[in-house]
């Protein structure tokens, strides 16, 4: 029997809640489709462990997530740490130390759940959203000039490379191929005009090997707008880290909730394990009363099987979601609901 | 009796098309509120000047403006004209020369125009983005290294400071304390580690000046989303040169059309002319029909109004954009309509 070692980073806030109920889902998959699932829990690799230690994770962090074959993360982010501070403490070197250069974010207006946008119905609105992981906009170059002065300054440098840009076009290429055959490039070279251009070149230069794929190229202000106006004709939409961050949680809340939204954090040469979380934050307000929504953990998990080389597991776990919300009314708080998140899941479950 | 010199710059595509209807509408207001226009054309300030002389307007161009009262701008772009040749050879200069660092984009639900987004409601949405418009993530710093090689890469450096930052602050806190004292600062501090921690900063300490504004500050990808999920909640928005366009362009989606909404580009100090001008590009796929949306461009000249000390008539414009829609059921192509520019401005008008 196949068996893969997972590392579970439950993190800070409602990702503590979310996570167990993602792991009650692939214990029963791994049973149904046979295969094995070990986990490794890093419990404490959380703001708290930064309040009380200085570190969100070991100086050897990367090292005792190397051998594992897939991350499995809750939410990082606590009110009394600065985001820059737990994010670049732990999310960020995982994605740039593993190399999982495509974040890749599922969009799908699911039956049951109305969309705040009046065109955005079920199965009309059915996309990805590729981001690039690892470089761009968020880059640790620059900083301040003549700090406290009233000339004060500060610079940030945003550094795109050729391979880095390349590969994660290629994958959203290949995606757009294996997909509906049509890919979207979020660009904004009429404003940022050294790496933006650079981009839409390498665009035009890989979409030459993917002659049978669609492509056009939107600036990000428009499409944005397009997002909420005709939400129905994106397939593949590929951009940078800012842009595709952005565009993904826009998307998420087109799609009807945030509480939902999947995302993984590929290296797609599998050199490195990836990394699988939803999209919601840690949710500091809600936090400790076991009310969270599991879906997106749930369905990060699935995209987690899919990797694994287990797409009909994974697909049952969509379906389950699906089902949940198309045939029951059972529905967490941020769904306007009452249920909680063990009542979420354990509906999840019997559907599965 | 008061004469104000305007510049008028049609520009490109429908540029051409929307600036004589605003012209139409100003002249209306003149002869009622008893103040004289006198207008400069600068007609031939276009991409087709770049492809016959290889620039878009003449060396001395912002000479020719320097002695107006405002500037009154159609649109700018053109098919073959890289849109970063002509928007960095006319709008930017501007936008820079005369220091109009704020760039003001006004967003409402109007009565007659169904919103995308279900909950925005006519007289539900009504706010304002103030957008940082000379500085920051669009800058010329920056270029390319190794180019044409495998290890090529692109950097692009924003730029913040202490002066620039702090100025439309204080425009943005200004006017929440005018409005409806509530302000939402757009931020990346978790992402964008030296420029958006260095805003926030700011934020903070030009917030103490005015204790009666109610301030949050949201990053940029929560906040679309809370654009879609609950536009009826924000007064004052204020963010970046590069946060500003993506939001406004989001919101304008929202509030139902990029046709209708206006922007100004603002130097408070009044050191330099202002200018004025239609969120909508230069649209080639419609150019020439003489079927573009005016509302746009009057709802611009409109806040031209207001600028140049004529608020009561600049009220009496909005108003009747507001009457047109909420009134008549005509309505450009881009509203679902068949009415050409013209019969919508004489529609309009009438209702004057
Ligand atoms: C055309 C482009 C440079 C411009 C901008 O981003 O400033 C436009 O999108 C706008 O919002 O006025
Ligand atoms: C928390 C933040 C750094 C992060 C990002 O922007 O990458 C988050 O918004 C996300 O999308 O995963």
């Amino acid at each position: 029997m196949t068996n893969h070692r997972i590392a579970l980073i439950p993190g800070d806030g409602i990702g503590t809640e979310v996570l167990p109920a993602a792991q009650q889902v692939l214990d029963v998959l791994g049973r149904r489709h046979g295969f094995g699932l070990t986990y490794t829990s890093y419990d404490d690799w959380s703001c708290e462990r930064y309040l009380r230690e200085g570190a969100m994770m070991p100086a050897d962090g990367l090292d005792q997530l190397r051998d594992k074959d897939a991350i499995l993360l809750g939410a990082v982010g606590h009110p009394e740490v600065p985001d820059h501070v737990s994010l670049w403490g732990l999310l960020i070197p995982i994605r740039r130390g593993f190399r999982q250069y495509v974040n890749l974010r599922p969009i799908r207006v699911f039956e049951g759940i109305e969309s705040p946008v009046r065109t955005a119905r079920a199965g009309a609105v059915d996309f990805v959203v590729v981001r690039e992981n690892v470089e761009g906009e968020y880059s640790q170059v620059g900083g301040r000039f003549n700090s406290g002065f009233p000339d004060e300054l500060a610079v940030q440098e945003a550094v795109f490379t050729r391979a880095g840009v390349s590969r994660v076009l290629d994958y959203a290429f290949g995606l757009a191929a294996r997909r509906g055959g049509r890919l979207t490039s979020a660009t904004k070279s009429n404003g940022i005009v050294h790496t933006m251009p650079f981009w839409d070149e390498l665009v035009a230069e890989r979409a030459s090997g993917f002659p049978q794929v669609a492509w056009d190229q939107e600036h990000i202000d428009a499409l944005a707008a397009k997002f909420v106006l005709e939400p129905g004709r994106f397939d593949v939409v590929v951009a940078s880290n800012l842009f595709g961050d952005i565009l993904s949680d826009l998307a998420a809340a087109i799609a009807g909730s945030i509480g939902i939204a999947p995302a993984a954090n590929l290296n797609p040469e599998r050199a490195y394990p990836s990394m699988f979380e939803p999209v919601h934050g840690s949710a500091p307000d809600i936090a400790g009363q076991g009310v969270a929504n599991p879906l997106g953990a749930i369905w990060s998990a699935a995209m987690m099987l899919d990797h694994l080389g287990h797409p009909a597991a994974a697909k049952d776990v969509t379906d389950a979601v699906a089902g949940v919300l198309a045939k029951t009314d059972v529905r967490t708080r941020d769904l306007g609901g009452t249920a909680t998140t063990a009542e979420f899941t354990d509906k999840l479950l019997e559907l599965l």
